[in-house]
């Protein structure tokens, strides 16, 4: 039942996040916005990354804050790749464009995983938790390599 | 895997308050994180001004969601105000380190606007929709008035 519940919330959360494109006046407001956006979900995740390094000690509830972050953010960066935005300052490959089912499902990807963090770093269990944050990661790296400039 | 999570770690890191703002590894980080906090909060804070201003309809689940994410996203930035972070690329005047009580009451107010600022547009209300957006529209113009450089 919780993964059904899931599984509905993220898809709640997708249609939300896909709608919401095109508001931005120039090309660069939505590069500017998608980097911001972009950046604070990095700092978040690498605030839980330091966790599973054994870096920080694993703290559930510091986890959840953190984790709560990433998923609230990873909705937004979507709606600021329109078309158009693939000039000026941005590492965003042209394959965003030109495979975008594939782009929109890297995206859909995050935003399952990190539902699912949440729900992991709320547990408490440290191992569910680090299985989640890789899980997620992955779902980083993968849509970085196909679709981001080095 | 163990080297998309050490990449990850190397991202920023901080946590929501004034209390742990020693999360970042260098000022620059802080300062890039601060900086992209409250561009996404722009951004959406710009989508509720353009219905107030009728460029847009008042639209109550769009200034919802929009709402919601200003509300989210006021907490996030103080944390990246810590000592020592007031050099390089800022516009952050020295008043945030001088008189950070008053600083941490500016940001504070702007907390507290936007929560109510989520409860008017739920009402549907436009007038009181309106309102609440000028009284957070207010303590966005009081805290840069007094805390940040033209």
């Amino acid at each position: 039942m919780k993964k059904i519940i899931l599984s509905l919330i993220t898809a709640t959360t997708l249609t939300a996040s896909f709608s919401a494109s095109a508001q931005f006046a120039k090309p660069e407001d939505a590069i500017k916005y998608r980097k911001a956006a972009l950046t604070v979900t990095a700092a978040h995740f690498g605030r839980l990354g330091a966790m599973v390094q054994g870096k920080v000690p694993f703290d559930a509830k510091l986890a959840t804050e953190n984790a709560e972050i990433v998923a609230a953010m990873s909705k937004l960066p979507w709606g600021a790749f329109g078309e158009g935005t693939d000039v000026g300052e941005t590492k965003a490959k042209p394959e965003i464009w030109k495979q975008n089912a594939k782009f929109k499902e890297a995206a859909d990807k995050l935003q399952a995983e990190s539902v699912k963090l949440v729900a992991a770093a709320k547990t408490g269990k440290e191992d569910a938790f680090k299985a989640a944050f890789t899980a997620t990661a992955g779902t980083c790296k993968s849509c970085h390599d196909d679709f981001r400039s080095k």
